[in-house]
């Protein structure tokens, strides 16, 4: 199967910079939906397979720039995209450059404004789920950047996975997916802490994480809740007041300083309550910590 | 309706000490089921609208545990508490004592060690939802301790949401209370953050938080699969290797830092991902860090 341009009738190009795991999925996908794929990787034997597949290895990045109309970086890191792009330089003039390389919104920026400055047009993406899940539904691209590159390739880029697209702001997709990496990466940190804490109780680590994997079917109505909160900024008693709320945290701090387990998070909810509850808001439940954190700065 | 004992064919009778939003919740459950239930607190007038319901006031604790063989506790905290037993004293001796007020494990197993020292049977309990949900399966109560008392009052304590029993340790209702509340603060306080650092770049954190609710989908099977891999000591590459996740880690930091959302917990992700890496196992995943933390103590 091809994938042809449905104006053109020519086969769709597209080329792949980098082949880690991550680069890797996305170029086979592209390779088994019919794109005419261009790959180019710094350790070039990881092209190999993708060859097999139907691939066309580059022997440079620019070389693999100037095959395709489109481009998608997928490197480790920003430190390795500044590099690739500084040998391709002025090769990536006219190209639509779509980097979904992990990296913060100042990058994105950054990385716009070199690509405008070689007449290139910018999409940033971040990736949100795992290689195996590239071509499927499970898995969430946010973009930002370049409308009208949006719009053009957006068909392309839906191969992918999930596509959102957060605006002009080639920062955005970064924004979005710096906040959901942190609140996967609290949620994840603390629930390793919960099950040390529950391993040295001498409860079966494995039964216990089935129970909160369970409960987590309460949180979606929280969170959505906790947003109009924070939006409106009216706080309502979510998970009881925060007079109760704190009668309990030194019990809890104490319970895990007593257990070896870290506690600096919990202290540092308890002072958050503690401040609100001085303020007088007592009453309100804990979204309302939301109020003491934007303070704080 | 009257609820009577299924042997006897009397009344059942149930004292509920405590009545604030969660003890009036509970007492109101009971009354409504039919439970002949003898309620008593400090301030007695919030006793009212449950004397109105049916309910009959104590004048004092001890009145109300001589009146029912089942005596459920739902004081502020564990100082209530002890305040609260204190004045019962040898009143308890042959009741048997159910203690749903927040607090640790300790305190749960001093509380045991006081009522079978004056003849009581006890049963810690927990709490894990709001009041308006008590008397339906949305809120769930672990139990630990006595066993007999447990399977003797099951069937009581099923009136008033989901039931689970933790074993005869009094303390393993708290620690799953405890580590289970963890959990749900660490997600919720780094959901609000998330919050600050979105609304700082002028995102919608209505939107934002609807997005995260959307994709707390995607965690059930990675908790339990990160319950299974610490169990078994055995880590594969989950959300990645930490040699790629802890590539973007300083730019998530540095870009919290920028915006002055605080960066505590993601300093500590770091720093354990670099010990990790560094003890040779950069290829596993954040599961991992378990080891890192146990090692810590
Ligand atoms: N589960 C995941 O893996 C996952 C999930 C979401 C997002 N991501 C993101 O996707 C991106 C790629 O991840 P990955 O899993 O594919 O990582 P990976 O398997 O470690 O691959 C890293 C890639 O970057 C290249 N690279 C590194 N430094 C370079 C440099 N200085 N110059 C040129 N090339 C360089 C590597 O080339 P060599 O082969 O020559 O070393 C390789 O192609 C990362 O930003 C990551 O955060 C990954
Ligand atoms: N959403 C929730 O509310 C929720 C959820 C889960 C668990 N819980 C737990 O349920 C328990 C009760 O919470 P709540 O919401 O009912 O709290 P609450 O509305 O503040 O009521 C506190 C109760 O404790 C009594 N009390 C406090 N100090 C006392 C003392 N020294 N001596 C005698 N009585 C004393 C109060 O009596 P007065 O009326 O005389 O002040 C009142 O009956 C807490 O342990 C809480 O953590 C609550």
């Amino acid at each position: 199967m091809t994938t042809t341009d449905g104006l053109t009738g020519v086969a769709s190009q597209v080329t792949v910079l980098g082949l880690g795991d991550m680069g890797s999925a996305i170029a086979k996908v592209f390779v088994n939906r019919g794109y005419r794929t261009t790959v180019w990787n710094r350790t070039a034997s990881k092209g190999a397979p993708l060859v097999e597949a139907g691939a066309t290895a580059a022997a440079t990045a620019a070389e693999a720039v100037a095959a395709s109309p489109l481009v998608v970086v997928c490197l480790l890191d920003n430190t390795a995209v500044e590099q690739v792009l500084g040998s391709v330089d002025a090769a990536v003039a006219g190209r639509v450059l779509v980097n979904v390389t992990s990296g913060s919104p100042a990058q994105a920026r950054s990385n716009e404004r070199w690509a405008s400055e070689r007449g290139a047009e910018y999409l940033d993406g971040k990736i949100m789920g795992d290689p195996p899940y590239v071509g499927t539904p499970n898995i969430v691209f946010p973009f930002s950047g370049a409308r009208r590159a949006f719009e053009a390739h957006e068909s392309t880029l839906r191969v992918l996975g999930s596509v959102e697209y957060h605006g002009e702001d080639p920062g955005a997709a970064a924004v979005e997916f710096m906040a959901q990496v942190a609140v996967a990466y609290e949620l994840l940190i603390g629930f390793l802490h919960a099950l040390r804490l529950v391993q040295a109780e001498g409860v079966d680590v494995a039964e216990f994480a089935e129970r909160v994997a369970g409960s987590l079917g309460a949180y979606p109505p929280l969170l959505t809740s906790f947003g109009q909160a924070v939006k409106n900024g009216e706080y309502g008693p979510d998970l009881g007041s925060l007079d109760v709320q704190a009668a309990l945290m030194d019990d809890m701090i104490s319970h895990r300083e007593s257990m070896g387990v870290e506690a600096v998070r919990m202290r540092e909810v308890k002072d958050l309550m503690d401040r609100r509850i001085a303020d007088g808001h007592g009453d309100q439940g804990f979204s309302s910590l939301f109020e003491v954190i934007t303070k704080r700065r």
